[in-house]
């Protein structure tokens, strides 16, 4: 199923003390902890750790381009909307753009390919995950 | 109104990936954002939003006891019970508990003084916020 | 001057237990963390601080690409490298490299392009800072 | 020994952009991550490694206390001393001292209570390591 085909998962998150930096606005890196977060949300956490404590499987980033149009400040909502496809056996890329309220386009966008390893960090297929199969 | 007779504030958090660290538990210094997020909550961003945006007025934390009693681990739902207490004019004491589901104690606990900083760092008296009032 | 006659810059970091997360490996965030650092370390944190205490002027992260090949564990040294160059007025392109000892590639690579803001978050010309200058 | 008669190690940090917050000074939870560098300085993250690599044992934060007394800004140097001590077989207490350049007091101080873990995370007896015979 194609990305653009998916209705986008939705995550509420309103910017913490914790997401900023002392010129006023979210840290660069920070984005890339809340898009985790809105991928444990579409994957489900208790579905990652089931696999993580059961046998040390995990997914793991591969790549990552992200695009900052905007700044965002302490107390603003942000709406993580996320989309993803797999490709072939052993990819999923995963769409992510973070849009403050009322913003003609998102403040920050992001592109997130990720591959699943095995115990001993090599790469496998990805699992039939339930969020790969749903609309 | 002493912290005692309070009824709890309740956040709850699934620990995730960014929350750990390589020994397979929550990182020790992560339990202070998750408790800065108990506190935002039950302040209101949006109030701290309007005081540091209008006038550069906020919180800041004086002192910190901690104590880690029993580890957490990725996935683990915590229950973030907070109670807080006005000691003075000038002091705020949060009282934070982070539980496991069915444990019969907490995790971690922290208590947590908090002052008010003006516009240029300087302590005044706290605000009359609704958190202060409210039981 | 184009970046790949340059000299790259070196920093050495030792993965701590703040860089890591329970699968054992550096958080993918992370390494954006440690190639701030690298860029803070190429432009001087003095330079940097001046500015923003003078007149609220900083560097803006606004694209990053970044690829991960090999997980990096606790303890691990690594050698990040560093190149750089400036693209017309507005922008300066970093690539990042983070090696480990007697690896035949980097665990980890990226480029980051980083415009000036102004007090009031407009983009301006990139001030002619030393580093631009200096082989 | 007691830790008043050790010297104190100390560590060298220049205050970069991931250890502050909006508010325009280092976020609170962050001098917890720079006291745990010292710590590993102190220790030796070599010496960390080998054990957690080799049998997954690692020292653990048991308790923390820690006073805020002077904020801390982007580009200060920080100067932290340490000094530890053992107590009894099971525990060592470290004192951990942000200081800024010509400050007549610390801007941060803490005392930190670690144990010895062992791989099924049970409390053991601190290893008889270098750092707590060195003066």
């Amino acid at each position: 199923m194609n990305h653009t085909d998916r209705k986008p998962h939705h995550l509420t998150v309103q910017i913490s003390y914790e997401d900023t930096d002392h010129s006023g606005v979210v840290y660069h890196a920070n984005y890339l902890k809340l898009f985790a977060r809105a991928r444990e949300s579409v994957i489900g956490i208790d579905t990652m750790a089931d696999k993580w404590h059961n046998d040390r499987s995990t997914f793991a980033v591969y790549t990552i381009t992200i695009k900052y149009h905007d700044g965002v400040v302490f107390g603003d909502e942000l709406d993580i909307r996320t989309t993803w496809e797999k490709e072939g056996d052993y990819r999923v890329i995963f769409y992510h753009e973070a849009w403050k309220q009322n913003a003609a386009k998102p403040a920050v966008s992001s592109t997130i390919e990720v591959v699943w390893l095995g115990p001993r960090k090599n790469v496998l297929p990805i699992p039939n995950f339930d969020f790969l199969r749903a609309k």
